[in-house]
């Protein structure tokens, strides 16, 4: 595996009324590049748990694109629901992810406690939810990085399994 | 925010039946008004699932409780549903608060891997599963503390999604 | 307790064909033994939901083993289910378990965040699941095996609710 296609999913109601410039969506493309990450499609959709779901299902099932980023909406507000929405659309859950985000956020703020972020596998889709902030988008995708060329490699087919040891 | 209204669920088949003084309800209720708390009910049910249903229900829905703090019933006994009856009535996981408590308590004793503790947000009310024992939930709610404020704000909608950068 | 009943299932497709020899379940056995543990049931089955929920509901229900320890099937291949069979068949979810012996191994390994192992309660059996490679059993069950006869004497009501302490 070369390169790998990307789908990034903004999800922020100002940021779909364009009332709000999206940083994080381009702080993804830029750390994603430069581990192979081609974006392929990328899109501002606000806090609808419905219109999450329906984008999560196309950029996996229509599109076909290996790894799904989003950012937002996995706070502690009542419009907060991409947790939900991810939980809803994947076969399989990898709680490693987030629990390794929240981990290292933890270290700086305790107000990591509160990121109700997922990650699950939807065939051949891996979706991790990112926060909101760039900052957050950074750091927690800092994490992750180093264990998602392997990932991305298993869930293709293209490593084997003993090569996960 | 200046304050907050606490819900203290003491859940102990002995306590209910006046066999063991509660000590722990206490010990929440000490540090709990420290940072702004006000306890609007407590009460000590036994380990039955729907009576911890409906109590939470209670709390939320017709006290508008905002911090519902649950002791007890998270462990390994036959009797021990807490988590259950939590995870049955929250819309919404927030599986980072049982996590940081875990991951603090773990440096103590290796007998933290087996609380089996949740914390969920229903509608306006944050639920949060404490151990039994007073030193537990000192322990616990420490770490969650430092978090505790911002969560409830964010989700009573009085601070803005900025902020939580 | 003086000692308890343990099963092992090691889930492998290769193992269960005779292609592979099972170098897992002996560890499991050999490190298990050390803390009292005697294996009563050691099956090698093919990832196959439904198979492996079979056999955990045979050595839960039928069997009566207080702790079922798994191997394999907890990555991102498409044929990993060991988890999802898991969280079919259990009462009760243990998160700090997983949570504990992820930790642990990210101190290792980035990619340990890619383990999607689950853990636990049917009845009276713990079942934890570990991940394929023997390396990979040595370093989770180290981690969980300080806090697993306390665990178990709980479920199997030996040990107090005070003794948690």
């Amino acid at each position: 595996m070369e390169s790998f296609n990307v789908g990034i999913i903004t999800v922020s109601d100002k940021g779909s009324k364009g009332q709000r410039v999206d940083e994080s969506g381009p702080a993804i493309e830029e750390m994603i590049q430069k581990i192979g990450g081609i974006v392929k499609r990328y899109v501002i959709i606000p806090d609808e748990q419905e219109q999450i779901k329906a984008e999560l299902i196309h950029m996996s099932d229509d599109l076909g694109i290996s790894l799904i980023l989003t950012t937002g909406g996995t706070g502690f507000s009542k419009r907060d629901v991409t947790p939900e929405a991810t939980m809803e659309v994947v076969q399989k859950h990898v709680p490693g992810i987030p629990e390794a985000m929240r981990a290292r956020s933890l270290q700086i703020t305790p107000k990591a406690m509160l990121s109700r972020a997922q990650a699950g596998i939807r065939n051949n889709s891996l979706i991790i939810n990112l926060p909101g902030s760039p900052k957050g988008v950074r750091e927690n995708l800092e994490v992750v990085i180093p264990a998602l060329r392997h990932g991305i490699e298993i869930l293709l087919g293209e490593a084997s399994e003993c090569a996960r040891t």
